[in-house]
């Protein structure tokens, strides 16, 4: 019987810092990324993978603005944007992995699934909306925008302007999930949740409506390894261990956390927002939820046996 | 035992002629052509829907174009926006769906699959690509675009530039297509093949790539019918039904035709290339694969005994 895993793709699984993101850097990361998947494909996983979109989205958004500007398009709304994302960023995984396993002699097939997930409508977080996304604009330009459409700007600060910020809710439901946990256990490696999800919530009994706001790929994808009770939750990052002191001459790898220990490292702050932090908390919940491990670490360590951190329950 | 319907959404099922292609008009319109889908959901259909997205990958394009113009943002190929519209449109009719269903007490999962769908890499349309795509360019600009890229450009009839053309090649192998069929018949509606699907194909034994190309929607659409099995082919087009004579004195409608007949007058001149020909095509290539009809007709029509035409294999 096979083991059910879920992968959560890093940033640098697609684009590197420093790179343009043209499509050829990007097919070429993800090549190399659906490579280290073969290690657990051959330890008899099913996968779920899921990924993230920032760079990618923000270029959707920067071209939405300037299609509007140029030739007077329809500006499309984040929703919107977050599934170009996931109908982009899916095929070229799903694409660059089909030719992985058939470079590698292996059968399997992958699906890729547009994904809604669900938000409360009342989470607190669309009181105070802090996620930066799209364009800079002037103050005057964005009070201009907050006027006409009520999205709330704020200032960069490293002074580059004004962007939109928007919220960042929990994820509550994920679209699909007996058909992604199916699908998967069935031996198809699937492809889900891109971006955190499409967020989304009821604005009438019988009215879904896509809304401004993105979700946390960890959190999301956390959420989808607990609901289908996957025996693994790896989350793919650009160092290969969670590290207390980072980038201090204290600096010490660490190996196994219990799930009490990474909460009171959270609390001392050993871990970025925006970065470490949020991996940490989506690892403590797939924990906390299951009784099984979650392994954060870099793409070339999956599948070795002391590679990455592992957090465990005890 | 319920019956296994496939239907092809029309442009028109997303977006109107006068219409500017704001998220709003496309909701609403994606709304009502979901609810047209409940006469046939009412008569045990289980269902896949596919659709077009002519006017949606024309806007991102275009925005494509502006993003690198002001921003500098790489381009991004045409396989990757057919990818993006499919995320987009795939995600808008089954929002929409799902809040007609839920509004009329109905339960039935809906899903989205991401469909590259391959073609022969000898194909003869690629030595005469025809299908115009994207931005209008002078001539000057259209020859150093092609002698930087290779691409084809031509001439607009009507004079408003130089457009890039790419090659319409058949569509031989549908992606996913055993899952399509496994989803759609435990009673889920899978949208699928958006706009024709993303074309690709072997450029080395094992390296499957996506290429400058699009596929017919409704050719696309019939191979999927045909290779599912399913009962029954929809194409959904802005007429009630196809007429001989179309917008003459001697205009008739037709109620049934045998693909014998419907090639009779294919070859006769009676059905526009771009309009009503590659959709008798798409239905004549379903009937002859599997025996059953295929109905070509507006949505209003959908689910109503006499509405549309049907076309037949003897």
């Amino acid at each position: 019987m096979k083991k059910l895993g879920v992968v959560a793709f890093g940033g640098n699984a697609l684009l590197r810092s420093g790179q343009a993101g043209t499509i050829d850097d990007q097919e070429a990361n993800a090549y190399e990324t659906g490579e280290r998947l073969l290690a657990l494909l051959n330890r008899k996983y099913n996968l779920v993978i899921t990924h993230g979109n920032g760079p990618q989205v923000g270029n959707i958004l920067l071209a939405n603005q300037a299609g509007k500007q140029v030739h007077g398009l329809p500006e499309m709304p984040l929703d919107i944007c977050v599934a170009y994302s996931q109908g982009f960023i899916g095929y070229m995984i799903e694409q660059q992995l089909r030719n992985v396993l058939r470079a590698n002699d292996m059968e399997r097939d992958i699906i890729t699934i547009i994904t809604e997930v669900l938000v409360d409508k009342d989470d607190p977080a669309f009181e105070n909306p802090t996620k930066p996304i799209g364009p800079y604009y002037t103050k005057d330009e964005a009070e201009k925008i907050s006027a006409a459409t009520g999205s709330r700007f704020a200032e960069d600060p490293r002074g580059r302007g004004w962007r939109k910020v928007v919220a960042s809710p929990t994820p509550m439901v994920i679209g699909n999930i007996k058909s992604i946990e199916k699908l998967a256990r069935e031996g198809q490696i699937v492809i889900a949740v891109g971006g955190g999800g499409i967020p989304a919530f009821y604005v009438q009994p019988d009215k879904l409506q896509g809304i401004d706001a993105v979700i946390d790929k960890d959190l999301a994808s956390s959420l989808l390894a607990s609901q289908i009770r996957a025996d693994k939750f790896f989350i793919l990052t650009d160092i290969p261990k969670v590290f207390l002191h980072f980038n201090t001459p204290q600096e010490k790898a660490l190996d196994r956390v219990t799930i009490r220990q990474a909460k009171q490292y959270l609390e001392e702050g050993h871990f970025a927002e925006g970065s470490m932090a949020p991996k940490i908390r989506a690892a403590i919940q797939f924990v906390e939820r299951t009784g099984n491990d979650t392994i954060i670490t870099s793409s070339d360590r999956l599948g070795i046996d002391d590679g990455g951190t592992r957090i465990v329950l005890i």
